[in-house]
């Protein structure tokens, strides 16, 4: 049985893939399915974000779109956040 | 209602809370608590590794503890050995 772990990482891999497939490329985010993630999946953080900036410090590669490694940078920048907000009284 | 990304993070929030409260501490992971959380969550992955490496490099501040920040740096080695795993035929 998977942990806990395990289970959210599946998830993420399944979040990225969801927004990634639909202009059928597995391993590649490009910049309209990128705004269509970042406003469904993360609308909190993005709320005051110029999603466009985010695009561009996300790709570190520069080839126009993000990959998986690329994605989970931007996990990190929102789960940091999240973690600030879950010890807000 | 919480996107599948916001579910996934709040779990790995609670997965490092898990452990790192073990102690007593929300924002320290300590090495034995960091052995029972990786041999118990994500145990494919550290099975031939050497888990006082895996700590120290992870222990960027060199504080003895694993702090969510640096958590996350191991959910990412991690997920990105599970990304590769998953697009194995």
């Amino acid at each position: 049985m998977p942990s806990e772990l395990e289970k959210s990482l599946s998830n993420l891999i399944d979040v990225y893939h969801n927004y990634s497939n639909i202009q059928g490329n597995h391993h590649a985010l490009y910049k309209n399915d990128f705004k269509k993630m970042v406003t469904t999946e993360c609308p909190q953080f993005v709320q005051n974000i110029n999603i466009e900036n985010l695009f561009r410090e996300l790709d570190i590669n520069s080839d126009n779109a993000i990959n998986f490694e690329e994605f989970l940078a931007m996990v990190i920048k929102v789960g940091v956040a999240s973690h600030k907000d879950s010890h807000k009284e």
